[in-house]
């Protein structure tokens, strides 16, 4: 076991614990220097995907195999039989997947007959899960909130019963506001080395939640490969195999051959799937005058489906039973928004709204069952019509969490739709979204690369943090103010430490002040080593600050009235505001 | 002359013409190749900023020298006397600058006594200027509204008579939304060419204007480089030019000094000018328990100067001397914001506030010389709380354009301080901020260099188009629809040349599909060749684009009393609905 390294050289792995119940958090202790008074600055703690850390061809412990088993609801069985098709044509030709996993299979779990799984299923039973322990602990809330949350729909906790790998996690807008990586092979490009290895670096950046959107060959073996190293929950789009096992021609889809699909992947582990069962066959006329039509690969396909048989979705039709393989093994819906805008001029239109009533029915019928629902959403939104599709969505589907790709706040900059997208993302999570779907730089233009997975990942870290302090989330400001005080003080290495991304920030630093001292040196390079206005502000803090802090009320009374007779009676209660230190850079204190 | 070169293959320089009043505004044309179905599809015109082109060592035609004559109301004058040391203790000590401006050097001209030169002067008297004519031929807008709204105060026209380079644009919530790049040297690092072709390079991408704010050797020379070479307005802050002349000591500043250098600029050409007259002695201490302090440059050096004398900053002592100078030039205040919070914990607060009431007094007052304002703002603030930094500095200012720097909604991603500044500042836009003084990703960490300029500059150009869409400004959709068009026509090469970086949108997709056939190929690299979902839904739109476009009543009934009845109805009146394409490649029609 190769523990993962951490992300820079004062991050240390600690965990946090709850004795009582045998659960252990792993997060990330930054440690800092000590502040230049001499006073200690403890170490800040910080959320930590990234998990334990594993050797890829072994995969991860099963953390959570203990407390699935304990609960005495599940049972072992023969799975379904594996068939070569389940990676592809590639796969049947040469007999074998390309990098077949060879690490531990475990035969599959599932709920026993006549039971369910669901977190939500004992959250409503008023049952406190260790994975609900594990969150509370994670978030540092209450346990109740979690369970509570996860009763009402609000929140769900994705963890399939096949999937014992990963670290629970909570989506729901009471939560801190989570984001996806998606990552995932194509039919013209990479490999299953490279997607575990975009996993790893996207966990290590901060993806809450990787989606396997691979459409290309070794589909399932790449995703047992992912599962089995993944420390967070998995998604997919089941569609994309099941249009690869009929060989890509959406028509010749069948519920059968769906459902079979759904079986395969939450037998292996899939934590939450997109499914696209509220792109009804009535809906599909309003996309005809769209600018950019249907834009969603999994609305695509059911529309092409329904148009070509002149029938409803088979998702819709079959979707109890869908709900029914959930409650088995724990796998939550992730509802697929087919008919999400691909344009500014398309947003909030007749189309995506029509799909959003579909979406909150299913929310209720998935609910009936304790199965785990969250709503996918846009997408390109102009920023003035962002606000309502959030709140639209909370109200039609009571809550159940938004999950949004987004939105692009504009599309005329293909290359930077990680920035145009972060606005409107931190826009729509202001406001409640759970959820957000990342979008890389090569959104629209190609497939991400390593360098894309950590730009997208570390720019919705910023969406979704500053989301987090616009919620008035409790403690979210804590790292701003930790990081502020640590610049004011010149502690460049504690800056770097608390920042996102600490080597990319000491690698700029270096740029321009490439020597060691410079670290602690008490300037920076905008300023040079002549001026420096933060280190006057300090001065003059240092000057003010006793004073101030007792008499606040003295100085609001000295704007209200004018400095001039107010000053001497400030001055006279023991104020120092007109006798700077004679120390001081500038003003040597001449007229003082 | 070397003509700029164009920012694609695609673009191509043209001229906007008004010609009874012989007004030529260059743009960029973005040629696009036909539609699928044959249609042509016109150019696109983009408002450009990039100048006509130039030689660096010669620098740029007078565009607005005979209007500025023809008025009738300047002065030619031997202006002061250049002394080696406005370059600072290098120069002096060498003898001359580094690299000094050996072009066509004019004396300057200022307005005749006793009158005032400002377009703002003109506007109150009722006069259409060229300058407001070559911005509403630029905007696309009346010519009375950009008279009016200068008359008003609510929008600016930077245009020093002794920067006739320049090319008219316009500040103000009625227009678009403009941006601002800094460049300029430090005592550490840097080059007159290198801040001339950083000059070249922000406008190249969209920089509207560009503010010098060098603190290093060659002020005055770089400064003469950069305005002969500038076809966008230039902006300073003369307080650092102040401070080198005293070596640094901000207690030996005085108004004799900084005026002697505020003249030297006008002369020079400076179209703006950041004013740090609203930190006034009795607010310093309001930020002694902040977090971070004072962190604007020019407000520390003048708290400084306050505390050290403790007397009232000479800025505010004498405004009215300043106005009547400005008057003589038109050379625009920008208030500065000297007490900007410069981290979440300090924004909103009793020091910023207090300082922004007393801009406003500051505004009313320039306006009494018919001196044009805009106020500059913060800086970092938690995304709920940019709002009402606007909406109050628009309040209290009567409309006066407000100008910002982002701001941040989170301290904790140094790196990518542009993507946290353009979050903010895409808000702060959106409710009536007439400009956005750009962020590089080397923000808090060192001096950008060309690729962060470019970084800054397309960030910023995003967050302002994202405004200008969001405030339903006319015709901003316009870009967005014309790119999506192209994107779901397959037109690879009309998106790229539609977007704000045309060369990058290029590079990433050649990065997965290099042949040059896939610009043209009906798929892209996230799908692959056997499926694209723009493909299909091109398809769909193929199959009911007429049939909706004729009935959108007869869909709307559809999905109100659902498929079965309807859908007869409507196919019987002429819809398509369910008789697809046979030549659709999903959907074969076997139920049609």
């Amino acid at each position: 076991m190769s523990a993962r390294p951490e992300n820079y050289s004062t991050h240390r792995l600690d965990l946090l614990e709850d004795p009582d119940h045998g659960i252990r958090v792993p997060i990330t202790q930054v440690l800092q220097d000590d502040a230049p008074d001499g006073t200690r600055t403890p170490p800040f703690p910080v959320y930590r995907t990234a998990g334990p850390g594993c050797d890829p061809e072994v995969g991860l412990p099963s953390l959570r195999g203990g407390w699935i088993i304990e609960r005495g609801d599940v049972e072992q069985y023969v799975g379904r039989d594996r068939a070569l098709a389940d990676d592809g044509r590639g796969a049947v030709r040469r007999g074998e997947a390309s990098a077949e996993w060879r690490g531990a299979r475990r035969a599959p779990l599932r709920s026993s007959a006549g039971t369910r799984v669901t977190q939500m299923h004992y959250a409503r039973r008023g049952e406190i899960t260790a994975e609900m322990r594990y969150v509370a602990l994670r978030e540092g809330c209450d346990v109740e909130l979690v369970r509570s949350e996860l009763a009402a729909g609000r929140a769900i906790i994705p963890a399939n019963v096949n999937h014992p790998e990963a670290e629970p996690m909570i989506i729901g807008r009471a939560f801190l506001v989570k984001i996806n990586a998606n990552i995932g092979n194509s039919a013209v490009t990479s490999s299953i080395a490279e997607e575990v290895s975009k996993l790893e670096w996207a966990t290590r950046w901060g993806a809450d939640t990787v989606m396997d959107l691979s459409t290309g060959d070794d589909i399932h073996t790449t995703r047992e490969w992912l599962l089995r190293n993944a420390p967070v929950p998995i998604g997919t789009v089941p569609i994309y195999q099941a249009l690869e096992k009929v060989d890509g021609e959406a028509n010749a889809l069948t519920w059968e051959i769906f459902r079979d699909t759904v079986i395969e992947q939450c037998e292996q582990g899939v934590d939450y799937m997109t499914i696209h069962a509220g792109v009804l066959l009535r809906y599909v006329p309003l996309t005809a005058n769209r600018v950019t039509g249907i834009v969603s690969r999994g609305g695509s396909i059911l529309a092409g489906w329904c148009l070509a048989h002149h029938r409803e979705n088979f998702l819709y039709e079959h979707f109890d039973e869908l709900c029914e393989i959930f409650a088995r093994y724990d796998v939550s819906f992730s509802l697929g928004d087919g008919l999400r805008p691909g344009s500014l001029a398309d947003a909030n239109d007749a189309a995506q709204f029509a799909e959003l009533d579909t979406l909150a029915e299913l929310t209720a019928r998935a609910w009936e069952y304790d199965v785990q629902v969250m709503v996918e959403g846009p997408g390109h939104i102009p920023l003035h019509l962002v606000r309502e599709n959030v709140e639209r969505q909370q109200e039609l589907c009571h809550g159940a969490p938004f999950y949004t790709l987004g939105p692009l706040v504009t599309d005329i900059a293909p290359g930077y739709d990680h920035i145009t997208s972060a606005i409107g993302a931190t826009e729509i999570a202001r406001y409640g979204t759970a959820m957000l779907c990342y979008v890389t730089p090569k959104e629209h233009l190609g497939l991400p690369n390593r360098d894309d997975v950590k730009t997208g990942v570390i720019t919705y870290k910023i969406a979704a943090h500053a989301a987090d302090v616009a919620k008035g989330h409790p403690g979210a400001l804590a790292r701003d103010n930790a990081l502020s005080k640590a610049r004011f003080e010149f502690r460049w290495r504690d800056q770097f430490g608390l920042s996102l991304d600490p080597q990319l920030a000491e690698e700029y630093h270096d740029e321009t002040l490439p020597a060691e001292p410079a670290k602690t040196a008490h300037f920076c390079s905008m300023c040079g080593p002549k001026f420096c206005s933060m280190r006057l502000s300090q001065d003059i803090r240092d000057t003010y600050g006793d004073a101030a802090a007792q008499s606040e009320i003295a100085q609001a009374e000295l704007i209200r009235a004018g400095m001039d007779a107010k000053s001497r009676e400030f001055r006279e209660s023991g104020g120092t505001v007109y006798l700077p230190d004679p120390s001081l850079p500038v003003g040597s204190g001449d007229e003082g």
